[in-house]
């Protein structure tokens, strides 16, 4: 079972998060207590534990490649903080707690995430323990991964199909943009800190995208299917919303049969690590999760 | 004068600018175009200016620093952006022109912001022109100048400073950080990425702190003595906003007996570069600017 990997991972990003953001009085006091508050949410820490996992696959010692867990964490955090406010998708809760800026308020959590996206380059860049060369690849890597090409290019895709019924491939592109961008800089950005190979940096991209279009897919299903309790969330959000989603597209059974597919795929990309079993069992809990 | 070799230096960063964000049809066609439009909207391009006369004058070839003379004036903007949202400066107008969100609205503002931020430092780690330990040091430092210890952290304090009288140490410890720590990013950042001796970033930290310090009195007087058509801005604003300024605490004649020092103080350090002319000229041509 992947459970207890993952808790390691998740302890270890734990306890950085909470170094790199320490609590100074006095010291832009509310702007630091708005990041940990959205930054130390718990969540999965997903992405850390991918990064950490393919850094660890590829010969690293999982330690040294915090910042950049740490780092992805911090990216993926600023981006709910920005998509919650009034004038992106207007979301008042997040992960069952109110959302960062019905708490701190619309300048606040603004500054916030900009603050969070900042440092997240700040300590790739200041660590010392994986070489320079490295270091840079990874992070010029996780940087148009959540840039305009990637990450910040899907949200913009989405705000544009809001309102209008999408296409499969504008479902698709945008997803692999909104949703998957941040899970390949977390599979092969791990990989490239370590030096790897071109032909394993290519399987953790097939991993990653498998993994992040199953996760979308499985999602969508959720807000359907799902109880609230468990998500922490209202089902029924993108129905309101009347938001194209693989639901609508392919109805729930197909949609079941598509993630089964996508984590096959993902399992069998994970091979080329000599994988010990976690990215394969995550995978396939991912498919099944139910929040 | 020093105008030729700035107009010299901006023609650079422009046309870098401009390559950074190509405009293709089709592909997040509206947010690259929102922006262009405040990063190409004109401005001194001052920090960029900074950046690539510290990096000649420490033994660089100016070209070879573009991509983070670049992402500099990035990041610049991005906070301009950010600061006339509405839930923010509530700005209209910047450079004589709508602001951002007035033309794109705020979801796509904020998101050219974030996109904005991101591309700054992906393009400063995605060069190869700079060995990798002196660009890691040198984005790491830029870094922390752009962040919850520097500029947004200055930010926050502005944002905290609304509405009551601010006592002087409390201004200058703001402004030291909302706009003196980008233009100590330029000007240290200039010599970390040249591989200068410390005492020479010291030198520079001297020189953009009183640079920045000046610019800000100079700012603040220009807003109660200047012209708006020269400025491209309405004045008596921060009277409007009852804002604390430095006129508010030293009063106009004061204002400009402190530019005049902190200008020399500027050309003294200046001095450790075997500067040619332009650092100091700049200096005193900014003490005496009228926009």
């Amino acid at each position: 079972m992947p459970e207890e990997k993952l808790a390691h991972y998740a302890a270890m990003t734990e306890t950085a998060l909470e170094r790199y953001f320490p609590q100074e009085p006095g010291y832009a006091e509310r702007l630091t207590e708005a990041c940990r508050y959205s930054l130390l949410a718990g969540g999965k820490r997903l992405r850390p534990a991918l990064l950490l996992e393919f850094y660890r696959l590829c010969g690293g010692a999982p330690e040294d490649a915090l910042p950049f867990a740490c780092g992805l964490e911090m990216i993926h955090t600023y981006s709910l903080i920005h998509d919650d406010l009034p004038c992106m998708d207007d979301d008042d809760y997040r992960r069952g707690r109110l959302s960062n800026h019905k708490v701190y308020g619309e300048a606040v959590a603004t500054l916030a995430g900009d603050a969070l996206l900042n440092r997240a380059f700040e300590i790739m860049l200041a660590q010392t323990a994986v070489p320079a060369d490295r270091a840079m690849a990874a992070a010029a890597y996780i940087g148009r991964c959540s840039g305009i090409f990637g990450m910040i290019g899907g949200q913009i895709e989405d705000l544009s199909l809001e309102g209008k019924t999408a296409s499969e491939s504008e479902l698709l592109q945008m997803i692999s943009k909104k949703t998957g961008a941040l899970l390949r800089a977390a599979c092969a950005g791990g990989c490239l800190l370590a030096g790897a190979s071109r032909e394993r940096r290519t399987a953790a991209e097939q991993y990653a995208d498998a993994l992040g279009l199953a996760f979308q897919i499985r999602d969508d299903l959720l807000d359907v299917i799902g109880d609230s309790a468990a998500l922490g969330k209202a089902t029924g959000s993108d129905e309101a919303k009347q938001k194209s989603t693989f639901v609508s597209l392919y109805g729930q059974e197909e949609c079941q049969r598509r993630v089964d597919a996508l984590t096959q795929r993902a399992v069998s990309a994970a091979g080329a690590f000599g994988d010990d079993g976690f990215l394969a069992a995550l995978a396939r809990q991912l498919a099944r999760r139910d929040h």
